[in-house]
């Protein structure tokens, strides 16, 4: 993932990516693309400069450079040298986000990397927002570790999603709806979906919001039933999608919500996370408020993994022998996809 | 030193501590405790979690560890992983401090190591209150040369301390009360202690302030008396103890000021500098002022350190042959007493 | 060029050049003068001390030191040690400002290095302004080219120094006024002027403000004419002279400004940029819209200038393959003769 829509609707965007700085705009015609954002004739950085028609003009000296990085004009020139050129990168505009290609531009085609699971991202039946934060100095494996693991929610957002729920769960018995073994979950070669299903909570804070707001109330006090079902998906996406009513209600009257979360490295040690917040019910109105809940939920993460971060230092985690407890397993099945995945393209 | 009470007295610590991090605490039950702060299950770090009753629990996922640091409960787990355990250090409380060791935990029992010189921290004849500076970018030495340098004031804190005192004890003879060859002092092991008086002063502002405020008045014009005795231990504590009076009056009538300054390297060349400032005279309303005032004078010394650790930079200033004064005696010792101690330590 | 004199008016100025650390003043008779930032005692900053008469007195102890460096006087000692000193910098005031001399002290008698082409800084004639900026980010080569290249302004500075004079320049026939083979320049073996002439201007925002001032009107419709004439001298000179008028006035009738650019290296890879700005018309109240115009206009090189060090790294431009535009040649040109002086210099 590279960047939201509107991170280049009226601007170019600089953003490191796998090590690499990239400039990313649109077109006047609307064409998304990605360069190397330094020019090659004095290196200055490409987005300081502006697009002009379908080109990228640099800010410095002028030089303009087209979708594919050649340099097709050089002010008081009559041509351009012949070795000006950037490096460009395959963009690609799908589920309500701009998607770039890092690796060879050959194997570019294939999108099948971006996550079905965020296919409710640009569904016009939800409604909802964007928000991402910057440059986070975390790896991207402990982000994922974390979005992947719904046994944090309890210690880290107590008031929001809450406790009840993974009590609940943990109390089941094999063969309750959604559980099986204690953990109902399926992992094909690039995605794993887990699901598991609460009846009759009397917690958990976020999910009585979407039954209350759903009602146009304030606050809902009767127990509730949750349906939550998460899906990770190789190499750094997370969804999740909530479906919450009053207990004892069908599933089908429930109204939705859907988090969809995703991690682009900027470098080894820094990491772009973004995320989608939509839901499936409601007036336009209720959109900020949603958004703020969310955004509020979400920052609690971030200080948490920048402290994880330090305490792990510049060595991946395992390599250091951490404890594991039973609720690490899928997080676990997910660092070895992208193991796997890996080591087949290293190949 | 390890820690004030009051920054353990409602939530948990997190401090660098000659190289280790470390989560500082107290049990619901009151006891104090130190531990590596850093979970062995993901590395997150346990200061941002909460005391549990005798139990310090994880923020992240919930693990309880006793003061040990055994990990005793895993949410969600029958036993926890034997081998989850963090690393514990020996603390102890007195003299108004939290003290730690992080040495070898059988040496721990032996307390002779925290300075006598800092009684009166916790007599309740004194009162008075504390200070630190976190993570000052100096190495421990030179905060140590600096605390025990009278010499310095004159130049660093003309407008508080002053001048005054070190020209009437320059200019004093041989003979006169605490003063034997321009110097009185003591050396034991551990311990220097200097004395020396300063009589008719006119200067003086601090301990002018002193006189003035132990009559409830503004201000004292007239000459005033001062002994002042310094103490210094190793390795890396400085106590003052001013006396000050209307001049010609006996010593026994004099009002007492004591400055006590602790240094915990943090690293090599980060430092955490303590103090506490007390006094024997005064009513509750006189400890606000009197605080803003010590605290005033302190941190002026902190741009001068930190300015004088650049222009030292990474190296011990030692082996870079810096010329040495003849008020740089003291110190000198002092250095040469901590030497001598870590020599014996290492062997 | 070490510093202003507004700089070392009433105070010390601190300030790393050519990787010294050096504390720059005046003594109380107004000999500048230029010594280590370090104390030989304790390494602290002198810089952080104050004059007394003609010498440096340290901040920390009080030792004093004359302008060869040379310890005077430790207080509380009958002599100071013999081996207290600092290295001491020959500098001299000149041209309204204060210059240096790192190199070795007895080459510097020889002024042949400051620039004539500042000449017009402290020619009474001409009034205006100071300004500099303090250790940019960026190598001292980079900022030379910058000053040194009068077609950035087109994208840089498009709504002050404009675009219209390069357009009218890149038109002109060989022959014209001020242009010969499209570029009127000499060199010499340590200087390069470039002029060029653009008439009947519509545009040039900055050039009609100067006209419009001379007549004490807001702005001036009409076309006008301008000469511009850039003198670069090694190793990081830039002066710009510009002469403008309404359009067929002969030039002596043109109202001036020069701006003047140095660049003195902090480090490698940070420079402090020092500007003068004077003009040699109008009352003392357009000093002041003049310096903020200037300023302005001077700020907008600094982000780009830092952005283009990003990108450029830690290692010379010229190393990385920059692909070169026509533009580029008196740049060029001017980084030969620094490398031809530098290499004499080494040998």
């Amino acid at each position: 993932m590279a960047a939201e829509p509107g991170e280049i609707a009226d601007k170019l965007l600089s953003r490191q990516i796998l090590n690499e700085q990239v400039v990313i705009g649109r077109t006047e015609s609307g064409i998304p693309f990605a360069l190397e954002d330094r020019c090659p004739h004095r290196f200055a950085p490409l987005s300081i400069g502006r697009v002009v028609g379908e080109n990228l003009q640099c800010g410095y000296h002028g030089a303009e450079f087209d979708q594919t990085g050649k340099c097709v004009n050089v002010p008081g020139q009559s041509t351009a040298p012949a070795n000006a050129c950037v490096r460009s990168f395959p963009v690609v505009e799908k589920q309500g986000y701009i998607w770039i290609w890092m690796g060879n531009p050959e194997l570019a085609h294939d999108l099948s990397s971006i996550p079905a699971c965020f296919y409710r991202s640009d569904d016009p039946a939800w409604d909802g927002g964007y928000g991402h934060f910057e440059s986070l100095n975390v790896n991207f494996n402990l982000i994922n570790d974390n979005l992947f693991d719904i046994t944090h929610a309890e210690y880290v957002h107590p008031e929001s999603f809450g406790a009840e729920e993974m009590r609940i769960y943990r109390n089941s018995e094999p063969g309750d709806a959604y559980v099986d073994q204690k953990t109902t979950y399926t992992v094909d070669e690039r995605e794993i979906v887990f699901r598991m299903q609460s009846l009759n909570m009397t917690g958990g804070p976020f999910y009585r919001w979407m039954v209350a707001t759903s009602m146009g109330k304030d606050e809902y006090v009767d127990p509730i039933d949750l349906d939550m079902e998460v899906s990770w998906a190789a190499p750094t996406f997370t969804a999740f999608l909530l479906n919450a009513r009053p207990a004892g209600q069908p599933r089908e009257q429930g109204v939705q919500v859907s988090n969809m979360h995703a991690i682009t490295p900027a470098t080894e040690y820094t990491s772009h996370y973004f995320y989608r917040s939509v839901k499936d019910y409601g007036p336009p109105e209720l959109i900020e408020p949603f958004m703020q809940g969310v955004k509020a939920i979400f920052e609690q993460d971030k200080p948490l993994l920048e402290a994880q971060q330090l305490r792990v230092g510049e060595i991946d985690l395992f390599n250091q022998k951490p404890v594991s407890f039973a609720g690490d397993m899928l997080q676990q099945q997910a660092r070895r996809i992208n193991s796997r995945l890996l080591e087949a393209e290293s190949a």
